[in-house]
């Protein structure tokens, strides 16, 4: 007959095993993490930005606007989030596929417009899946860029996970 | 005098020289079947996807989303199948006539935004007739038309139609 | 002193001034009659198309729509009146100018995704004045283009009119 | 100790420092100035155009369209001024960013379709921080360029400031 404590020990092992089949959402906390350390390197570098923090189906979780970050940045870091989470690939990336003769071209025009074809929205991964997704704008698509990525590594290192995993 | 079997006869004849010219649209019934032709080929190369499938119109008659499917499949399956009844055309082929220099350039920018330009939207014709569209999305593009190709095809097979005539 | 006859000739010559210098607007019965001659035409070459008349502001005053067109073409058709009457200039030079490296590249993005760049929108003119426009889609742009020219080349000689000065 | 005349100085010595560190917004009395300057730039060369003047944020504060000019330009000189203040850099500089292969390829897909890449929307600029933005539309790109800088270098040059510290 198995003592409590197996029980325990049994449930926590059940416990692990499902939480890596189906990661946790990202949850907010983690989110005020992530924009916290994307403010740091845009204050770093002198560039103001909106940051955005996505769900897994892209629904908005966190929004914050710097002072004096550009006005256009505002829906464009909730749509590089929304949009990197849509499509779990890096706006970057997507906007490679969506160019003339490319696999996706005319994607941008679809799903009301919503659809960012240029870096600063990157997905956040745990085991591999995507939980959620960071938007980053104000700057040139390169300084977005270097923000949005660089929140995620210290994020997903603070958390004990190798970035190339995430 | 016409016997009431003649009549019969000729009834049936005309029922079915009609049938012929006006061929009836896309039954629910047909929808499902169809559905479940492109879920299985989706599981059996393991890509999780959105199938719609509209009417002669555009109009969406079935919607299925299986689980874990890309987030942005579920807007662009419906206007796969929306794009391809509406230019009775498969998106593929729509895409090559919207590159710059291309005789619809600008087309994805029209009709709402609901123009979707590469491969997964495919018309179904009975007797050179489109009565329909599917769209599906969740993969690569190539993938996406892989799989709503072969549905059609082992639909129409099914339906004692030879796919080339369809 | 003026005689009433020197008063009613000089009334006349006012009016013709007038007339000339700010052309009527397009009736609803001379949009019958250029949505009579491009349905005309379009049976001819063997092509259901959807007519869209639109007035000097690109606002609808006449839609037709024949059995059997293409369910894209309402939109497009409607659209297609609306961009050759805003920009006083047909959709086909519209679409010249639009692609990459040119001078209005992008437009289509603009004004609500109305503006239509392949050929079927023309405007049509009275003493060089736009006074509406002409929207016919079902075709090929080149099929769409031709129905326009044509029903606009009748209607503008029936009127006593050149073409060329229209 | 410091006197009343003492204290005053003081006060109008900070106010000016503040007032050039976080410049005023742009009022509506400029906005009518910079109009007046443009319309008389447009009747010269003999373009009717539309004028948008729109806050730091983009919003419109002022919006003139002169008789007889381009239907498509109501909505497009708002767009451009809307533009040209959310992103703080003129129309046609970034159209040079969005083509094919450009770093923001696709960006006119976003927003809402407010974002406008050709010329004719400059932002105006009060010690080098953007206090608003003039739009303008009507004739080829470059003559509502001509007509948006000129109107903007008589603006500046009135206000004591050398347009190219602007």
């Amino acid at each position: 007959m198995l003592t409590a404590e197996n029980r325990a020990q049994i449930a926590h092992l059940i416990q692990q095993e499902i939480s890596q089949q189906s990661p946790g959402p990202l949850t907010l906390k983690e989110a005020k993490h992530l924009a916290a350390l994307a403010e740091q390197k845009a204050k770093a570098i002198g560039v103001p930005i909106v940051i955005s923090i996505a769900d897994t189906e892209g629904q908005q979780i966190l929004f914050h606007r710097m002072t004096s970050s550009l006005p256009a940045s505002a829906q464009l870091a909730t749509d590089k989030a929304h949009t990197a989470a849509s499509f779990r690939m890096s706006t970057h990336e997507l906007g490679l596929l969506a160019q003339p003769g490319g696999m996706l071209f005319g994607v941008q025009a679809n799903n009301g417009g919503r659809t960012v074809l240029f870096g600063g929205g990157v997905p956040v991964r745990r085991n591999g899946v995507v939980v959620g997704a960071i938007g980053v704008s104000g700057g040139t698509a390169d300084e977005d860029m270097l923000i949005a990525d660089h929140a995620l590594y210290i994020f997903l290192e603070h958390a004990g996970r190798c970035p190339e995993e995430g």
